[in-house]
């Protein structure tokens, strides 16, 4: 949708209204509401490509690098939004999102609100609705990218929300970084985006247990960590193949099974306690194994002890599976 | 060191013991004690590369590949050890370690023993002394690969133990895999071993919570776990960053900090309770970032965890920091 918004950069000229082609060139108006680490980027990228943005940032201070690159500096969120076709969201949480968008409620209507701030399904499952009731279009978006690598080939994007909105924006979305849409609920790249990153916390857990550790044998952190992230890396290449066994719930394998797992888990639990190093970051692990085994899996696939996850809090039958659309 | 056993692979034929320049042809004999999936690639390397191998496994069948391949099948483990000037065995255990040689005890003098039988430091050094007692050169190895990827680029193994054996075997090594020595004490690679493998743990751990929290907002393990895998590979190019401080103990960070990460993991937890998956395998990692905080330490870099793991065990007050050297 065009913005009523007078275009203060002489250097990309407007253009008639009537010539306007959402999603195929540079005359859409971009907001950016919120100048941390990756707002600026973002922002920055944008108009790197030659988009017409406006910024917006509590402390005003953080706007002029961008105003220095072209940026227009919005004096409160009503006045970027009412600029902007694509607006892009990316502040602190979900209260935040929520306190600033309020008052540019009436301005909202037919616009794209993308909101890249992190966040639960549930919280997004609060603030979508409230957007479409405003007459906008709700695009969530989780980048996977830190400041630096913004637009570069290893930076990706999950949308859920609008398909429309993201096939007009797509064009601007690839500038970020690859663009995946994952689905209409809003709320599904958040749990892609929750899920993915419990799963970094995991590889977290284990590194601080694996430094800990050789540090007992005299190993250097930065020495382990040469081999330690080599190996990880190989060892990620597993887990489409465990993906594939949990989908089927077929666990057959002749090759790494829960019994040499568990046994080789038991034995570095072991070697931690000798060495005065806590087991508690891979405990949970070990007991997942050890319930497998106990109900007489133990040449089954390692990928089985999701069942035990699953089982444990009894997930399934209490929370339910609720299939995405 | 010549072997005594006559040559009986017409295809290679023996030449002078005067002749033999090890480290630089092909004249070594090598005998593989363990024809399990790992030791059963290792020795078909070494016949593609035209060395005399000499086999053993206790189960005889699955030596008739390799001798239909050109390997020469020993009838008993000393016979394979005195067929050999390196000796690499590659079975179940520790224990099966010790009951296969000890009846070879009188053949070992004068070989080089490597052991790339997975075990902890511990077992390493009960073993090692015994092998150095029998006039043998000790080495260890930790092989990173699947037996597919055994002498392809992106295998590896780490070696530990005498300096000039491994030189010496060098150019074999190099068959298996990029091959670098961590030290002389026998010890260090299955040191290097147990952490590493304690990180693809923690690594398989985080895997595990995040399928069952995807699956809770219907999304599947295989759709999960494409982007998954993208994000783990590039997450873990943060761990390099995180060992150089906390080799330094120093924690100063601009960008991500324990407060942001204490607040993002607690967010995962609870949309994890939310949806009835059980917390266990995360929740100790929050734990170490909660004892952060408490200490005041929340502007500082995650990975001052670190300092949360050993503290909890009292790690470097109790067992001590051994350096190897």
């Amino acid at each position: 949708m065009p913005s009523t918004e007078p275009q203060s950069q002489p250097t990309t000229p407007s253009q008639p209204q009537s010539q306007r082609q959402p999603g195929n060139d540079h005359d859409q108006h971009i907001a950016v509401i919120g100048l941390g680490n990756l707002g600026r980027v973002l922002a920055g990228t944008l108009l790197d490509a030659g988009y017409r943005v406006t910024v917006w940032n509590r402390s005003a201070a953080r706007a002029e690098p961008l105003v220095e690159r072209g940026a227009r500096r919005a004096e409160t969120v009503a006045e970027a939004v009412a600029a902007a076709d694509l607006v892009i969201v990316c502040v602190l949480d979900y209260a935040v999102v929520r306190e600033l968008l309020t008052p540019a409620a009436d301005v909202l209507a037919g616009r794209v609100l993308l909101n890249v701030t992190s966040g639960t399904p549930e919280q997004v499952g609060d603030i979508a609705p409230w957007v479409a009731a405003q007459g906008a279009s709700y695009l969530d978006g989780a980048v996977y990218a830190v400041p630096q690598t913004i637009g570069t080939p290893s930076a990706f994007v999950l949308y859920s929300g609008s398909p429309a909105a993201f096939t007009a924006h797509r064009e601007r979305l690839e500038l970020f970084g690859s663009a995946r849409f994952t689905g209409e609920r809003p709320e599904t790249a958040a749990g892609y985006d929750t899920a993915i990153l419990s799963g970094m916390y995991g590889m977290f857990a284990g590194f601080f247990h694996a430094v800990a550790l050789a540090e007992t044998y005299g190993i250097t952190a930065a020495d382990l960590t040469d081999p330690l992230v080599r190996w990880l890396r190989d060892a990620a290449a597993a887990l489409p193949g465990f993906a594939t066994e949990i989908d089927a719930g077929a666990y057959a394998t002749e090759t790494s099974n829960l019994d040499i797992n568990a046994a080789g888990l038991a034995s570095i639990l072991s070697a931690s306690q000798a060495q005065g190093v806590p087991t508690d970051l891979l405990a949970p692990l070990q007991s997942l194994f050890t319930d497998q085994l106990t109900r007489g899996h133990g040449a089954d696939s390692l990928a089985r002890a999701i069942e035990s996850v699953r089982g444990v809090g009894g997930v399934r039958e209490e929370a339910g599976v609720e299939v995405a659309g």
